[in-house]
């Protein structure tokens, strides 16, 4: 049997020890797991941007791996700890809407409220539970405890709405709802809603739908179906959200062809 | 059995591959070692940021681990170069006062001169004793091997006091020993020493103590015994460091309540 | 047995989870597989400087590693995705010259073009070989699959040519072919051509050979044979491609003693 796997995602940056505390607090409980690091680097208290980046490997990753995400601007206010079941993976977080897009995308989940004290730590702090009440959640998780034992279900956990993309007589209309770090923007705007044919219309320019930024020249503005099959307007080589001095929001439209 | 364990924290940043090459060293040697990165974006140099941010994880880990700690301002001088056998744990690092925390806080310990190159790099550089001094003695340590073979016992290692708190009156003067990324400004006084109704003196202010962020309003200054049961001050969703102009050697002072 | 190990550098940042898809890809293909992060902050696009991160620690790891190299301003073009096998270890990369100095150094190496289809994502974007070329070829090497059944041999991956130093009575003449974080400028000048008594000439300077950094004063600049054996200049605690306004081209030459 292979070791278990637990990633960890967090806006504490890394060099005060922070994280490696929840290290610490997982290879405890589970010798042999696999720590792997998403990023720590994330926008301070971001729950968007973090739903967004968990949205990118939640489903990646073998089924029984553990993902730990704390990005948690409510820590110490009564918002409750969550344990996530999403199609055979586990996500532990709190319950701040960060995990919005994983519920969107799983096929089945179910949660639990982190709240049987036998599975946190038995000494916690009012302002650590990365360390103190997730990472040994989530450490329990992978040494195989149920999720149902860390506390009673809950069925109505925060969740932040995508805005949905509005179609009228050939257009649909959407927005930007990310921007990664080399300044693509990335929309609501499914992939298979873009034709080979369509019509971009984003910040007064006009773009046709290209497959890969090769095809336009280093500076250019262009539109094309991303990795997360979602329409994204990008600068090859360069920053889209710079150059139209725009972000969340944005809004973008698709003219499909001979409408 | 599970996998023997190294933690890295370094000041090397990562994109030249230097830390990659100590890993190189450790995984050819324990080839089944988890490599757990803490940090490699400390400020360059800083023995005293170094040592609080191993203070925060060394004892969090699972006996056995070993915690590598490359912060070398010394490197080509004679300092000498230790492994610390602390409460179960190793920790492998220069003798520049960087463990002084560990040594503070451990119950037992005793130490070693990596002296016997046995253990290290048959052939090794004048500038990267990351890699040819110290990742050796870890990776020896991590498959097994009894420090008291890397070389002769140290019992005066390197030690950075930290400052005593003075107590007098009803009042416990002490000051800023650490601040970490988001601000907040950590003291030398322990959590035993703030009573309920203990009143807090900083920088002009005078603040109650609160048990978690929450408490205040967003952009508020606040005093709370923090997640390592320590006297910390702090602005919610804010920095400390930055409102109050502060960093190490502020005075702060405790007023028990009826003094 | 032990765990196989694959290494990962790339210039993606960490925070919007692109690394971390490329984890997912990994793990679902090899559970037990422990993962490296070398850097993922290499300046973007910038070839030249992955290959000399490369160098550092590619022959350090034991044999069978797999390292995977994603610095691909290409992607999208008709550029080749290579695995290269070098003196027992495994590079996975785009054909862009990030591989030359493993080629340079390599006693031994062979490599293919990705070409099977068996060995890549079923479903591949034009936007991210890194998660649908690059680390499922990664992880089927670290599976233990040959190299030979990932598509036909090339012999003739892109090579970016380090500028050889030139001799001439007496005196060699070099320049700086790297600078690493600390602003250390690294030239292609080997270890073997600086004779104990050399003189360097570098911007004006003319500057003994020390053997370490401690044998100068804070600030003082200084020539040196790195770890890497190269001549290198650098600034005791300091950058020395601050200090001299320079980079990657700078001319430096040895004059040996008595000439």
């Amino acid at each position: 049997m292979s070791s278990s796997r637990v990633t960890l995602l967090t806006d504490f940056g890394t060099r005060d020890g922070y994280v490696a505390a929840m290290k610490g607090v997982l290879s405890s409980l589970v010798p042999d797991a696999h720590l792997d690091d998403v990023a720590h680097d994330l926008p301070q208290g971001d729950v968007v941007a973090a739903g967004w980046t968990l949205s990118r490997y939640w489903n990646r990753y073998p089924d029984g791996t553990v993902h730990l995400v704390v990005v948690d601007p409510g820590v110490g206010t009564d918002r409750r700890a969550l344990a996530v079941a999403a199609d055979g993976r586990f996500v532990v977080a709190p319950d701040n809407g960060v995990v919005s897009r994983v519920l969107d995308a799983a096929e089945r989940w179910s949660a639990v409220e982190l709240a049987d004290e036998a599975y946190l730590l038995a000494r916690r702090s009012a302002t650590f539970h990365g360390r103190d009440v997730f990472a040994p959640a989530a450490g329990h998780l992978a040494r195989g405890v149920g999720p149902e034992r860390l506390g009673p279900e809950v069925t109505d956990p925060v969740r932040i709405e995508e805005p949905a993309p509005v179609g009228e007589e050939g257009r649909i209309r959407g927005e930007v709802v990310a921007v990664d770090r080399f300044g693509n923007l990335i929309t609501n705007i499914a992939g298979a809603e873009v034709r080979p044919g369509s019509s971009i219309h984003v910040s007064g320019r006009v773009l046709e739908v290209r497959k890969t930024y090769g095809e336009v020249e280093p500076g250019e503005v262009l539109a094309l179906v991303n990795s997360s099959d979602r329409l994204e307007v990008a600068v090859r080589d360069g920053s889209a959200a710079r150059r139209l001095d725009a972000g969340r929001g944005l809004p973008v439209e698709v003219e499909r062809p001979g409408s």
